[in-house]
């Protein structure tokens, strides 16, 4: 892409409208705007990140047998009645219609999946199966002050299960344990990211969070750094010990959530009567599990983590762009090394823009592209670029495009 | 994809909650599911052929300079009252928050995407651009009974475009009228779509709508069958003879508008004071044109158009797959040729399911992939598949794996 055909611009100041620090910085460096509190356009450069986390997402849970599909956001009225959610759950947004029908807006997708899988399932041969969609959610927040980790509007992955028993469901859900493991592996952030125990509910002793520790985070955990797992404030007066060694010394972290796993038991399914029948020709209650995962506030959290003091330093896997190259008044050459490695597939941010060499420098460690590749006067004589990979303590090398190509 | 594995059923009988036809058939063949009036869940067949759709969309605007974003569906009251649109756009959803602060559900973007552009705009360096989104719009219909045609909630691309000067913009508007053709070529819909006059608004003489003629078409439009182009009936009795020739005896037919692009001038950057300094350092006026399409819309048409009494008949680049495999009790082999077929990209519907011979080929000419191959009790011996190309007169080929392949 190139940066002279961009129609957004970065910003040198801090929005004055926004309090969180994700927000800010993706503000300043073009990758979201601000329509209201917790209501954000991406923009070109956003819209790029936040596909790459969604497609990393995709492919996970593809491999653990998720069809996509894709649900309505407009939910009628009935549906959420049904579980009795309609009048108890806090964040709905309700509407009305012209054809005098009420509506929510789905913050979440049990009161459609449960009846949309209950029209496909008559016995055990129908049974297992998992429901997935990558799409936007509203919630209904009073105060919305965290940029892209509180949205009222929001991009999910939300994924469903059904089954026949519960040991089928726990299975099941190590399987997707093992997913969400795999996908914050990809997104640069394992090392910091706890499974946390949190109350099951009804139907299980533990409900599972993803919560990745930062400063900044909203939420408390317990962490115990032996197991890599940790335990959260909800659940910390009756669970003080590691769920898995028993240790005691648990240490207070402060971290954002960034997936949940549940299983749901019969809640769902018996509220609206969907059941199987076994090879005894018995009718059965089914077993659901869900598993959740923000896209959009993972890309604020990755935000929140990954910078420093001039801009963002995005893991290779979900940046804009893998090389940003500055052309120093030297559009003709640059533009031939800008052709050269697009057409070998490198995703390549190109500022062919008349400004002058101060402002690109900015632009490039404020939006944080893996490498900057400069190539400036000294091209013309040694044919040499200038590579540096984003980040603190990295020297600069001196390379020609043939020693670039084979790097990438 | 293995079609065992598939939660989704066909079903034998029209659903008896739904009027039209595209709805009817999209839902017996497991493309989409109906929640509501105008609302329908995408199953996994309709998500990948509305993702076909999209990227054939996004390719053509991309390529016309559009600059892809993602808006927000909750619009803050503020930008539809600058307007004056709050109260007089009828299909406006309107919703409050917990925040006592009003807000509309985007139905279209225009107050949004000016007060954003007016960000980055200082001179006329800085024109002219076009941004896009593919997002989910919603319009507050008192009557939805046209299945994907007229939805309460649906999939939409629109373009906007921001200019210098009327001819700047009359330029851009011819290019993104020839992207458009070449998106309708693509669907395999251009020998029955038209470039359709109409009413232009306070800017322009005419809009244009694209129109594809079917008998099941809400719209009426008069056909210059000479020049492709027609008029619709808002304008017929001002403009009653073919704007290009000037031919009198245009053909009443019916048509389903499949696009509409449209010159907004100085509208909406006026009502958000939008404007430019120019080469003298004059403030300048903006000109505006938008440009929207309906991926969804054109699912439903194109399920209206392209289908016989059998089932549908999926243009291949929209098909869900290109192949429907079927195994006749030959499950073992027939893995083995779904295995080469999607090794080398082939996208396939493989039924290994444990049902009879006239089921499979029921579903199969239901959904409507292009290719049906079906592996049979001949193989054993003959080691040939037979192909056969969905359509009525298309005759059957006995081919072994190895021919199969050099054909696609």
């Amino acid at each position: 892409m190139k940066q002279s055909l961009l129609f957004v611009k970065t910003a040198k100041d801090a929005p004055k409208d926004e309090q969180s620090f994700n927000a800010q910085i993706l503000m300043r460096a073009g990758f979201i705007d601000k329509l209201g509190a917790g209501i954000y356009t991406f923009l070109p450069f956003g819209l790029r990140v936040l596909n790459k986390i969604n497609n990393i997402v995709r492919e996970e849970i593809n491999k653990v047998g998720g069809q996509e599909i894709l649900m309505p956001a407009l939910n009628p009225k009935e549906v959420w009645e049904k579980t009795n959610r309609w009048a108890t759950f806090d964040a709905l947004f309700r509407l009305k219609g012209n054809d005098e029908k009420e509506y929510a807006l789905g913050a979440t997708h049990e009161e459609i999946v449960t009846p949309l899988a209950k029209k496909f399932i008559l016995s055990y041969k129908d049974l297992p199966f998992a429901i997935y969609q990558i799409q936007t959610k509203f919630r209904n927040e009073k105060r919305a002050k965290a940029g892209l980790l509180r949205g009222r509007e929001f991009v999910m992955k939300d994924l469903y299960s059904f089954h026949i028993s519960q040991e089928d469901l726990d299975n099941y859900y190590e399987t997707v344990k093992q997913a969400y493991y795999k996908i914050y592996e990809r997104l640069g952030l394992s090392d910091i990211t706890y499974l946390t125990y949190a109350s099951g509910g009804a139907f299980s002793k533990y409900s599972h969070e993803f919560q990745t520790v930062t400063e900044m985070g909203e939420d408390s955990i317990y962490v115990c750094d032996k197991c890599k797992v940790a335990v959260n404030k909800e659940i910390i007066a009756e669970q003080s010990t590691c769920p898995v060694c028993g240790a005691k010394d648990l240490i207070e972290k402060r971290a954002i959530e960034v997936g949940n796993i549940f299983k749901l038991g019969t809640k769902f399914s018996n509220a609206f009567e969907i059941t199987y029948q076994d090879q005894n020709g018995d009718m059965k209650e089914i077993v659901m599990g869900c598993y959740g995962f923000g896209p959009s506030r993972v890309m604020g959290t990755i935000a929140e983590i990954f910078h420093d003091d001039k801009g963002l330093l995005w893991p290779e896997a979900i940046a804009p762009f893998k090389i940003h190259l500055l052309s120093l008044n030297q559009n003709e050459e640059a533009e031939k090394v800008y052709q050269t490695l697009t057409a070998k597939g490198i995703e390549v941010l190109y500022d062919d823009r008349d400004l002058p060499a101060g402002q690109k420098f900015f632009d490039a460690d404020l939006i944080g592209c893996p490498y900057r590749l400069v190539i400036g006067k000294s091209f013309v004589n040694s044919q040499k670029l200038e590579l540096k990979k984003r980040g603190l303590n990295a020297k600069e090398e001196l390379l020609t495009l043939a020693e670039i190509l084979l790097k990438f």
